[in-house]
């Protein structure tokens, strides 16, 4: 018999609770019941995203909420600088580019955070730029970038500050209002609890001022019409009702647990991961580790491949393995979402039994040791 | 106690086993085990739209799919033909418009369809004309177009010929590769029995050739970048996992069904619909009614919207008002998805008891007659 266990940045395990509001009978998204629904999701939302201005709700997945956050406030021919250091922070200029947009694209080494003093520079030799995008956690690289910083550079400026929070949202302290970020994007299948298929963006007073202005083609993703339909309490276009359902049992959650006891947990729980693998005389792979995934080194001499199989296949336990140029490289062990103390420690366990058996060489219990360390604190 | 019953044209009601099968643990999309349910899904796709072409499986409602369709296929400035006779049918025009492209607006009257005639005269005046785009069954309007017939006459052009078929497709008989339609669309929570999340594109070899072609800017609705990801048998960016292992369980039970007689259920259930009502002495407002939805209209010195209402409040049936221009002229009743016989007459039953509370006159006990005779047949 196996558990299956998913360690992965997305999609994550989906609380048993929210799958069964998830296949609760469906309710029509026009009738009066769907109000109060719409209206207690946007407060959650707004609590989740520390805001109060609107969080859209969209039907697609995080490249969608992607797509129309850039096109929503930025138009053909803007300048828009945009930071990459991994395989979602490409997503900001592939858009920006695919829209016609004049792309500052700031290529930074994979494993590295882009520094707010670097962002300065950009903006002064850029004056025009009309938005900065970057990436909170980069997913890839495991990477976590001080966008409370970068934020307050940025505010100086005329330029919008454009987040992707897919993975971190949740995961990671992000305070929108209170640091002065224009627009925060995020997915339904990480820290949130839930299913693929439903994407949040909330935009800033000067966000919106900036989307009535915006020439970019768009229809489903079109800003204005979210932002005109919310007011409404709907949205332009029929919307994932059973994700919907599962969101707000997955939001009562959240503020029961509370967004800092939330992110706290996130932090002990990829710190025990971190202790637990450095242990077993592993690196991890990034400079400035998030708490949202974990990057581990493939050991010399070991096929980078054979460990997340071995793991999957032997112990029921799905991590993942290093994507593009870091492909057979490193690993990633998430405990995001829906992950307590003993995911991490299962991870850990499972690891400690498949480097064992794929010949690397450490001292055998160091590693869950190292990790229960820091669990007990 | 009230027992809920969804007499809509979408979203519809789920049946509790693919409710359940949505429910279920979260594979990773990445993962060797969605390879063989993704196939799965494509073959059980083919089968409902009686293609050998690909089907794009997107995460996001019908209209986004039609976004998907016409950006993919046309580029800013090419003439497209748009046929509009309802709510739905506007969209194709706005996304054209949206996107920069010549569009010709056929506007027609609401309740009445295209013919293939004028479809012909159309093509004749505007050679030059890319795409013909038309709604199979306006679904604010309930008119069913005869797109076998406007396919031959679109067939014998250059332009491609498109059918909105978000609320028909698994409802009414479409054959799309023996008909020569090149781009079918449609969503999940129609007849498919699904809640809205997903919503599909054929292409046809005509329409692949022009989708390479395309210039309209595109990124999360790329025809080309999920035509490209269908051959790794993925799509580019994470789809709703949870709607798609409900998907499969949803295409099993059509499978099992078979789509002749899926066909040949949802005639019958509407005939018996448009029966009860007109032995209950209303007027069916279609001209051209479809099997999807049946239009009628609300009978003088009666308030329309007060028979939803009714419906809804005391009886626990859910049908619809009209829209816009036919808001309080008419309700529309559907019995479409996952519906029976009882479903039908619990439908008429309900309506029977509102319409003589509100005071309409009929003979007592003639709807319901009239609809069992039809189903009896």
């Amino acid at each position: 018999m196996q558990k299956r266990l998913l360690l992965t940045p997305g999609p994550t395990m989906v609380p048993p609770e929210v799958a069964s509001a998830e296949a609760q009978p469906i309710i029509h998204h026009r009738a009066p019941e769907f109000d109060p629904l719409f209206m207690r999701i946007q407060e959650g939302l707004q609590y989740v995203f520390q805001t109060k201005n609107p969080v859209l709700l969209l039907t697609s997945s995080g490249s969608g909420a992607m797509e129309c956050a850039l096109t929503g406030v930025c138009s053909p021919g803007d300048k828009i600088i945009c930071v990459e250091g991994g395989k979602f922070g490409e997503r900001w200029r592939e858009i920006g580019k695919a829209f016609g947009m004049n792309v500052i694209s700031e290529a930074i080494e994979w494993g590295t955070a882009v520094t707010p003093q670097r962002i300065e520079e950009l903006l002064s030799q850029n004056p025009d730029a009309k938005a900065v995008c970057v990436t909170h956690c980069e997913t890839s690289t495991g990477v976590l970038t001080d966008i409370k910083a970068i934020a307050e550079v940025v505010a100086k400026t005329d330029a919008l500050f454009l987040v992707d929070a897919v993975s971190s949202l949740g995961a990671e302290e992000i305070r929108t209002d209170e640091w002065n970020i224009d627009i925060v994007v995020t997915g339904s299948q990480k820290a949130l609890m839930l299913p693929p298929g439903l994407a949040f963006v909330s935009v800033s007073k000067r966000a919106q001022e900036r989307a009535a202005q915006s020439k970019t083609p768009a229809y489903y993703f079109s800003m204005k019409a979210y932002l005109k339909n919310l007011e409404k309490k709907t949205t332009p276009y029929t919307p994932a009702v059973s994700l919907i359902l599962a969101l707000d049992k997955a939001l009562e959650m959240i503020r029961k647990e509370g967004m800092e006891n939330i992110w706290a947990r996130h932090a002990q729980l990829s710190k025990a991961i971190q202790a637990g693998c450095r242990a077993m005389g592993l690196t991890i792979f990034s400079q400035s580790p998030s708490h949202v995934v974990t990057p581990v080194k493939v050991p010399a001499g070991i096929d980078g491949g054979a460990i997340p199989k071995m793991l999957r296949d032997q112990y029921g336990v799905t991590i993942t393995g290093g994507q593009e140029k870091l492909k057979g490289k490193i690993f990633r062990i998430a405990t995001l979402g829906y992950a307590t103390a003993f995911d991490a420690t299962t991870g850990i366990c499972a690891l400690e039994l498949a480097l064992k058996k794929l010949g690397h060489k450490f001292q055998e219990g160091a590693g869950i040791a190292a990790a229960l360390k820091v669990l007990a604190e």
